[in-house]
């Protein structure tokens, strides 16, 4: 019945409908004393925001942090702490033309199944919007995360997501998974319009970019691949056997908006390999720490990191709202033609880059707020 | 701290190690009055019993259930049930030589990391026993699904889990989803030592079968694809956002041994269509109903059930337990050479579609039993 | 780790600091379509509010709720409600002098143990005011009770708290359990600065008053008793073992700023009497119901409801800020002689009344939810 | 829906009926590398178990725990303990003759209304016995908080229960709370059948023996109250708001069978006092350590333990089974004749001395756990 919570230690709950005052979060569980400041939300929340190039959405809200609680002179009190957005750019008046009507690939239809009663204001809850409380979630768990690996003398993590596909237009060679581990920090950004694609490969971005605004052009959308590493990641986080990292991280993207699938290591690949050929054998590292040969396994064995990289990602699906007439039906009456209208992305790939980045730090920190090894 | 239970309402909690006493379920919050029996229960081990074939592990457990708590008279009390299997097959000799070793692809070395004591017989609970547990409940919550579709007058939903592909055969067309989702119940079983492959499609299960016994051969071993459709769904199930149908069934599905992605609907491949061509518009059914034409989205939009067929794929590497020689290092010393004997499957896959089956009916009831509307 | 939330099927998450920006609640689990207004809530913080009568603290915020998700329309979508208050008339400068001292009876000291940091503004979240987040959360749980007992063709239930005794002087004869119990409604209000008292007995409130008016001459500070009685509950609310409606009222009540003790039925009274005069027959009522003859079980047997008036009780400590020189140390240093100035309530027992019935609306509301009976 | 839970750290679930298989409890969320021997669990059982004495039921259970998980080679594995009794000496007709009717006192009536279904055998899960899940909940969590203490260089807390009031019978000077508080250990087991009465005085404890005799011989039955110290309890242990000391206590102990009332330090007694009375002043300990001078408290301010003695009261009701005619009605039908035979506790508050002293050490090691303060 209560489902807008995440986390065990680091409980995440999320509030908020697209058009109504505000989006934010409550986190619980977060220790006393770590710095934040609402800057380092800002961070966060500012990749997050749509707007930011030729190829989003011209919704422009400043989407500006307030902490309510849980931080006094910008260190955590250990108390909940509530940070939100208010809604300043909402315009509900975009949307009432077909409030009645079950928009195709939207969740209308199925709110009205669930709730009995939904929010028609620009989706409501079902928004994408509801994703400020994960990014604000995720950048009080990347708080906690460093303290916590400061304190037990470790190095600190690097999580980075970038574009892998768009449509048809995929990586290749060399931009693989290993070459991402062997880079420092995210993808270098690309300079002009293409910044907004975090895609390690200018050229690549190009043809991503045409494709996206091809599609804007054909009144339609289009999907993507987000793949993402995490390096310098502690080794022995994870609680076999429903809280293995996989279990927690696969809560979390699989319950972004248009998911359609995730994948660590290999993924759907490990398949076309043997045994021998997948198992990446232990090594002891050059200063003695246990680390493996290859990394078909992604970081995570038995659930449980290894210390290797992670590896993952995450395929969303075309945007179901598209410019051009569609059938559809309402709760009853006969089909009608609905054209949307309104400020749309064609593909918002790019911009869940962010959220997966999120759900790693938020796994992670939750994960190791559990660690409660005794002597 | 605390990894062991999945679900909201219907709570799961699973025990035990591979080599312990016993492994086995308590289930929480189950209503009562429920018909329940050892057999709806054992129906569900011997479909993930090893054993079964020439092509699996001659590890041969009675795994035979006893209910201790929860059910008087064949009908649940809604209180907690404790079910479990006794470990009477158990042989810990056969895993001591190596128990200072990190197995390659095992957990062994993050279990030692992450517990800091570890248990080396079979693996402990890093085992794939661990899964008795989860088809324990998962009779428990098959049961309470069925229920509570009579309770609503709804029909009865089937889950149907198939091989879809072994190493690198796998099934072409006409055995797609929609294939599936246009039969009734599970695959027909194939005569013979084929019967274990939960496979629709002859032909290909032979070839399955071949590609098996020559990794057995070699001395290798093979992962693989299960899918699963459910058909006959209550429309209305999921609870946004983190428990979004996908986000419970991701958590459950992503913390299964051997798991490397999974996906809904087109899953990846949606990533190939434009959003004109991934939306299912919605139809007026002949009774009425809201359906859509055509089922890329495979039975979930915003996370809660449409009531079209779900469709998923789950991947599962190749069995790290492989009979040959490997480089193996233990906490300290030098790298040694690892050769495991014992009893192994070179394929798991076969008895994985039972596991996936398992988390649908867990998700699909823990769900119901979250729909509290009022009036 | 994180210990703010409260009850399993509709969740409060509290948060906020006495002197932060805000103090609030996120009630996730709240079914859709309840009528929720600003106003009902609204009604509840009044109750609660200091500055109501020349008893109590002179501190006098609007406290003015402000629904910021989860409501649309004026009624509830099934999604979280986030509501709050914004702390307008925080005066920091009041709690600043004292503190790096421990005062005595106040929870500086052991906030500091735990969390190694603390906000010293007012106690922070150790302040009372972090009870605004109860009280908006058991606005919203009335509304859900009140909503599924029409859904269940059951009459209201009616809570009614009221002050036993203050210091001293306590209600005797006839202002029993069993007087209130045939009482409709809550208490009668008193005339004039009485009225704050919410007690049912005007000679024995005037007496009240006059402790209390002693107590602040003499700079000093007195506790007491509130008794509450909810009728008409519905039959059948607590799930065994632990969240018996005992379990889960006593984890609110004793969590209660200034808690000293609860009890239900006779409570420790029960202790003088025998089985034979204890067990209270049951008979048919009337309307062929199942009743009692007697009520000493006040309402629960087994932890789950009979449909007889619940009958509770719970202890308040003196209020723990005293305007008199006190001896304090603090982290180090000699001992300092401290005096508190600023605004103080010589006795919060009367604000305490709303707050047991908060607790009563939560857990009746709580556990209504969960019953999840098929057919 | 799922009430069997406590704690969130670790995480206690217990199961069983009185007259099933088993009755036990898994604990989720136990640190690795703990001693934990089956004689440990043993020694709480024992405690538990009725049949000590004349004064208590003739039942003579072995009660022999087995542990099925968990554990290996004596050392906690991190992983789920599932340990168990069997219900050896199960006697169902005893209780056949009256299953239709509702025994006044008890939760026939109730569990009827709640679940629709009930285990007509012995009270099912309503009976007492269910607590011996919560007795090898606490072994376990008895075994964490050592060693806990022991990682934190604490001292060993020492929590010592007693019964301090049978019927009219109650203890008074010198044995009072803070005369148990200057002792070591338990009280001193008394010899002969009175050892059964956990009482440290002789004198009272034989009045206390005489009035249940009284009792018996009348087929009456008692009620009574139990106190409880902990010495030794390490500072800063809770988690404010709900999950205060008290809150999570309160929990625990208001679910008891027969609850009627719990407080804490002074409990209702408080009242009577000022705060100027009742404020305990800081000190600063002949060690450095802060201490206060008196403990009216209890040991907990803000809900967070100061390292001052834990003083606490439970209170519960007399015995509902009582071997004397009662009128007593069913379902449906005219009012019957009741005359329960069998073996039953005229007075079972002996026996919940070891409860009480369970759920403080649950409590403890729960909130233990939780501390994560970083650096």
């Amino acid at each position: 019945m209560a489902g807008n919570t995440l986390g065990q230690t680091l409980r995440m709950t999320t509030f908020g409908e697209s058009h109504g005052p505000a989006v934010g979060c409550v986190i619980d569980g977060c220790p006393a004393g770590i710095a934040l400041t609402p800057e380092m939300i800002q961070a966060w929340l500012d990749r997050r925001r749509p707007g930011q190039s030729l190829l989003t959405s011209p919704r422009r809200e400043a989407d500006q942090v307030r902490i309510l609680s849980g931080v006094y002179q910008d260190r955590t009190l250990g108390t909940p702490i509530c940070a939100l957005v208010d809604n300043a750019d909402a315009n509900s008046r975009d949307y009432g033309a077909w409030q009645d009507l079950f928009r195709p690939g939207h969740a209308d239809f199925t709110w009205q199944a669930r709730y009995g009663y939904r929010d028609p204001r620009g989706g409501g809850r079902a928004s994408a919007r509801e994703t400020v409380g994960r990014v604000i979630g995720a950048a009080v768990a990347q708080a906690v995360l460093r303290s916590w690996c400061d304190a037990h003398g470790l190095a600190q993590p690097q999580v980075a997501g970038w574009v892998h596909q768009i449509g048809p237009v995929a990586l290749s060679e060399p931009f693989s998974f290993e070459y991402m581990e062997n880079q420092e920090g995210p993808p270098v950004p690309l300079p002009g319009p293409l910044a907004a694609l975090a895609c390690p490969d200018a050229a690549a971005a190009a043809r991503m970019a045409e494709a996206i605004e091809q599609a804007q052009r054909q009144r339609d959308s289009l999907g993507g691949v987000v793949r993402c590493v995490a390096r310098l990641v502690p080794v022995g986080l994870g609680d076999p056997v429903f809280d293995k990292l996989t279990g927690v991280l696969g809560h979390a993207l699989s319950s972004l908006p248009a998911f359609r699938g995730w994948s660590i290591g290999d993924g759907f690949d490990a398949v076309q390999l043997t045994g021998s050929q997948h198992n990446d054998p232990f090594l002891r590292g050059s200063d003695g720490s246990v680390v493996t040969q290859g990394n078909h396994h992604g970081g995570v064995l038995g659930g449980i990191t290894t210390g290797m990289p992670l590896r993952l990602a995450v395929a969303f699906k075309p945007v179901a709202t598209i410019p051009q007439p569609q059938q559809a039906i309402g709760s009853e009456g006969p089909p009608q033609q609905l054209l949307v209208t309104g400020r749309h992305d064609p593909c918002v790939v790019p911009r869940a880059v962010v959220l997966v980045e999120a759900a790693v730090w938020h796994a992670l920190a939750d994960l190791a707020l559990r660690v409660g090894r005794l002597g």
